[in-house]
């Protein structure tokens, strides 16, 4: 199994990528670790890398504020790029990314390419959940706006991948929507209501936004605006609420003492509701296997990703994909 | 001012509405109180009632689970629908009700009637923000989809009403989107952009899910579907971290003893978060008045809304917002 890895991807790299990298190969024998980038870089950080962590050269860099469609289009030997044709050729089973997300969706439907019978490719980052189980939400930011068929292929997809990669049997697949019951919501999520039901899932239903952080389901379906204003409303919740409290607990001698005690409590509060901790987001429906790791992932990070793209690997998440897809 | 309360609406009703309405009618000599609903049930509470209070009868009651649209139909004598009935026939300048949401919606759209031009009307509650000044946001729930020009109308509304009624000068009016660029969003948002900018408001452009609480703008505009899951996002994690606090705290008897000191800048951030505090919402874009109070609304809130809606009457916010509209 050969995973490649943008190595000049993410705020860290290439460090956190070489780092990772190493880790990765040294720990798992049975893959092959393909760092694309920059080789006057990257080979001065290498010199005792096991035989399993090779270099592939590509000399040029996608930046965090390029726009994504001409940075891909433009940059053909960025390692992002380059990681991606090293996918569509069968050269690598999977990339990982920590670079520029919207370069990175783009280098997934432009170079590596769609499965066939996929419109939209979706990007599935977890939402962290207090049960710690979390929650695999799908679209969260790829497209904007979804038809109702879309929605019932990330449930499949997403159901697919919870059960493949993370070994959850019959994963419980919600609806975010405005109410329980069937009948409630747009007329994306009412239409796509009894797709959902008529699909080989554990469909839960519809979910309600203040239910998703207490773990209503192990999937959840949404189209990528909605999607993206509530994984935004629970950062920005979750952040004002620990301003205030920081605020709070240092106004004064008495209430600094206190919170001196509680400490371990809060930080493990937000360590469980930090969602960057969560792991990489797969980006589903693509014809080889991508990663998208954090910007701010570091070495361990990085080798999480590479964790989760070997378990993938193994179950054959992209090839059970293809196959549930095109058996519709 | 003629106000009608429907007095049997709400978890607490009809004490609480009776309470309300006393405290309101002995307070503002300027207004007369109508409240709608079981004369035999009101009557016995209002022995002392000031002159400026009576009772006007309805025999029907409509219920928290009633269907909306058949409970409005079919209950021609319920007391939210005869508050309606006084409005429309102009019997009363404006109604409240704590009632059935969905059916007090469906009063003002079938019974009380839309201002001439709108073709949407929009529920519009408070959201609160940590430096208190709240915002206004619409649509919360009245309509689950919107076409850009129902956005531009939210738009418009909205911010008359903060000036009017909250006295806000150049109310900052934001789009609920997914990044701050011009160019992001959805294909609703992208086409509501630029009506927005050539409203006469202060458009304060795109504004994320994140940054709502932290006060980015005094009113926000989205599609109904949108602005639930906001809103019960919020609600949820807000919800979800008090819960862990709480059972983080309780713990042990070393984090009891901190969590006393602490106590009371909890119990402030639980109420600075809690949006049933912050008052009734209007339900905007009709030919009268009409306030929606929560449902768990006890008599010092069904008071508030009183004062809301003298505010509005005062500032003749219906009349302002049917010759912006006209104007168009």
């Amino acid at each position: 199994m050969k995973i490649a890895i943008d190595a000049m991807g993410g705020d860290h790299a290439p460090q956190s990528t070489v780092e990772g990298a190493l880790a990765a190969a040294k720990e798992w024998s049975d893959i092959e670790i393909v760092l694309v980038g920059n080789e006057a870089v990257l080979a001065p950080m290498l010199k005792d890398a096991p035989a399993n962590l090779r270099i592939h050269h590509a000399s040029e860099v996608i930046d965090a504020d390029d726009e994504p469609v001409k940075a891909v289009r433009r940059k053909k030997d960025a390692s992002m790029v380059v990681a991606g044709r090293l996918v569509r050729e069968g050269e690598a089973a999977a990339m990982i990314s920590a670079g520029n997300t919207g370069a990175l969706m783009t280098t997934g439907l432009l170079v590596v390419g769609r499965l066939e019978g996929i419109e939209r490719p979706a990007l599935a980052p977890m939402i962290p959940t207090v049960d710690e189980r979390g929650v695999l939400a799908l679209d969260l930011g790829a497209n904007m706006d979804a038809k109702p068929e879309h929605l019932a292929q990330y449930a499949l997809m997403g159901s697919i991948y919870r059960e493949k990669v993370h070994g959850i049997s019959k994963p419980r697949v919600g609806l975010l929507n405005v109410g329980t019951e069937a009948m409630k919501g747009n007329e994306l999520t009412k239409a796509a209501f009894p797709l959902l039901e008529s699909l080989p899932i554990n469909f839960v239903g519809n979910v309600e936004a203040r239910d998703i952080l207490t773990g209503a389901c192990d999937v959840l379906v949404c189209d990528g605006f909605a999607g993206n204003i509530l994984l935004k409303s629970l950062e920005g919740t979750a952040g004002t609420m620990f301003s205030i409290l920081k605020r709070e607990f240092t106004k004064s001698w008495k209430n600094k003492l206190a919170a001196a005690v509680l400490m371990p409590s809060l930080r493990s509060m937000k360590k469980t509701l930090d969602y960057k901790e969560h792991g990489g987001a797969p980006l589903l429906g693509l014809s080889g296997l991508v990663v998208k790791g954090h910007g701010s992932s570091d070495g361990g990070a990085i080798k999480n990703a590479v964790r989760q793209a070997r378990t993938a690997l193994q179950s054959r998440l992209t090839e059970s994909i293809a196959r549930e897809i095109s058996g519709k």
